[in-house]
């Protein structure tokens, strides 16, 4: 090692593809999984979609030397199907789920029963504290009219403020999991400018693996031309992030991916490739505090506020889309209803009359009965998941909104007194005191 | 002030008991509790149970003047109730929504529909940050008889870890808010222990209000003796929780509390008695980080891992009671099915034997089918909502089990290596390796 003071750690990343029954070969390459990493080279192994507990057990034994702690994250229907695998202690864990990932009745997409979320383990790494965070964001299943575009909007949102708020503590922070966006789409771009993390593929001084690091490769046998769209080649949509802090300095001395076909194997480990990055972590002498926050120069703060503006109109996109699916769940509910009571009334005139004949044939009417209720309970459900859907939605946006506020007062380089001088009719934003303490 | 370096803050904390068209005088209490904090004493109030939105615009309109800078947390259907009054700007915000809370068909508690959760607010007090927190947690119905004990356990749990991992940055933390906890229940003990937030009702040196600290009494005409059963004169369930850090040293100078009725009004602001406690904060020159860390000794320690592990039984315990639901769900589900499958069977043989008359009354054929599907659809959603709820409290157990593990590691003094030296076949707490770095 180059450096005495310094750490290699050699971080692994990959979504496993784990639905059982489902997913092609699951067994099998859970199992060819299991033996690659039993070799001992990773020192932090971070896997997702390992859907069944049943898989993570059988990992956590074969593991058991070479990794010997490890943390399965649990949330949701089925679970977050994100894992741990670490050779350095655990000594605290924490999770977060996001407030949005699709919708229920979208059964065949299935990301609602995930329950997905992102994870935090900490570690030890000699006298530095780290952050591990493993997640799994929202597929996109069509990137021409991504219907859940919104709901990723929010999901990075979340990951961003998970990341930045439980982080201030650490001294290394490390991100690894499938991000389902692209390096330049909004959400990843939030997530970089807002936290300070870097792309280990940008940062590497070595790099062995597919062209452009991509992740989801059309080589891959799992993967159909269809599913990659325009982009032919593939796309990248895994990730190891990192950063240091104002005690530790990290740099990424290498990185590599599988690329599609793995030697002496029948097919690959899993739909995506496996991601590997070999972090150094040297901690640096006990410097100024204000030295860490010194990163984020005016410059940075600008193009921040204009990500966010843009990450808010997204977001205001869904609120109105899921404003108007809940109108019509409203109305549909309504005329479930008046039917309800068309038809009641209509059998319940001869039944007043009484020994009239019953016009309304029986069948007919328990049918139509049914159909009512059925509208009714339907439409019920779906009104209170748009709630949620909307309140979760109004919550992120202003969240941003008020970011942007504290991020352009910043800007503006004032500090705010907290006797204000003038009335603010909103109460919004109302403008910054100008004092210098 | 006789420390010019200290500044004085004000904290208000209330649940608002804000029902609209259900809870009593909900309007006139709302325009009441304006008006008193309109008069500006309060730096930073918490509030809790504004469930409706129009109740905290109406205050926000109010408070314009004198609490410039406010946010109000969405989740869940109805929302959080959670809202935010500050003199201070507020930076950042950040929400998590309890894993756990309630039963959607408990709709006559109404918790499950409220998404209950925990805020955020992230201000600076002159050269310190100040992380401000703001929660309700679940309703205590009946206390010889909780089933949602573990439902609140979990939430403490949920609510420490928060506090926790994301102050690590902050100077001083300001936490207010309705627990629905006496003082030496589990949960309270171990929000306390872990995260080492200071209760003001304890520590403060001057207390004007009810005996004891209570905040629910039989004194407040909206309370009846029923709802506080053996505790005749009431109960403390209402906090304002505070710690300092190496930057900052806190105390509370004073408390107070109302007392049930309000001079000069016809009824008090609400349900629960409004606490306000005046803390002192106080920056010191910055000193060594390992300082803040030093003020949890082994024997806090120990004491923090038999509460830990005294949350863990019951955890399980709900655990138990959740999988016992699940079943039963899925027995009913499949009693409902296979009654379903015999009345298709019976009504399908004559129509196979063609021309024989149909043994099966129509009215009664429809009525069996709709109640065989309602069960299904029921027992269905019920399966859904069980093994989520089955998913957050294993969860938390898991997350229980590792931080007593970490815990007793710290009390038993090693430093652990990351080079296992002997086999752990479960791969579950492995015992360290004696290695002094």
């Amino acid at each position: 090692m180059a450096n005495p003071s310094a750490v290699t750690v050699q971080v692994f990343s990959l979504n496993c593809w784990g639905i059982r029954y489902l997913s092609k070969h699951c067994a099998q390459r859970f199992a060819m999984i299991g033996d690659m990493l039993s070799n001992g080279e990773h020192d932090i192994v971070l896997l997702q979609e390992v859907w069944s507990e049943k898989d993570f057990l059988g990992l956590k034994k074969k593991l058991a030397f070479s990794h010997p702690h490890s943390h399965y994250f649990k949330s949701g229907v089925i679970g977050s199907g994100l894992a741990i695998f670490c050779k350095y202690r655990i000594h605290d864990t924490f999770l977060y789920r996001y407030s949005l990932n699709g919708y229920p009745y979208m059964a065949h997409h299935g990301d609602w029963f995930g329950g997905k979320a992102v994870g935090l383990a900490i570690i030890q790494i000699g006298s530095l504290t780290a952050n591990v965070y493993v997640t799994h964001l929202h597929a996109e299943y069509c990137r021409e009219k991504d219907s859940y575009l919104p709901h990723r909007m929010v999901q990075a949102w979340e990951l961003q403020q998970f990341i930045r708020h439980t982080s201030a503590g650490a001294d290394a922070v490390i991100v690894g999991g499938d991000l389902n966006m692209h390096p330049q789409d909004l959400g990843s771009r939030l997530l970089r400018s807002y936290t300070g993390l870097r792309d280990a593929y940008l940062e590497t001084s070595q790099f062995d693996g597919c062209e452009d690091g991509i992740t989801l490769i059309a080589n891959n046998p799992f993967i159909s031309q269809k599913e990659l769209g325009p982009f032919e080649k593939g796309i990248r949509i895994d990730y190891i992030l990192f950063k240091g802090s104002a005690k530790a300095e990290m740099h990424c001395d290498w990185m590599s991916t599988t690329k599609g076909s793995i030697p002496e194997k029948p097919f690959p480990y899993s739909d995506h490739e496996a991601l590997t990055a070999e972090l150094q972590v040297k901690a640096l002498r006990l410097q100024d505090p204000a030295l860490g926050q010194a990163d984020q120069d005016s410059k940075k703060v600008a193009e921040l506020v204009d990500i966010l503006t843009e990450a808010r109109t997204e977001v205001k996109v869904g609120l109105h889309c899921a404003e108007r699916m809940r109108y019509t769940a409203t109305r549909t509910g309504i005329m479930g209803l008046a039917l309800l009571i068309l038809e009641l009334a209509i059998a319940a005139v001869p039944w007043l009359a009484l020994g009239a004949e019953q016009p309304f044939p029986r069948t007919s009417f328990y049918l139509l009965a049914t159909l009512c209720c059925t509208i009714l309970i339907t439409t019920f459900l779906l009104y209170i998941f748009y709630t949620m859907e909307l309140k979760s939605l109004q919550g992120a946006e202003d969240q941003m909104r008020l970011a942007v506020g504290s991020l352009q007062e910043r800007l503006r380089g004032v500090t705010v007194d907290h006797t204000p001088l003038r009335k603010s009719p909103e109460g919004e934003e109302p403008g910054a005191f100008d004092k210098e303490e």
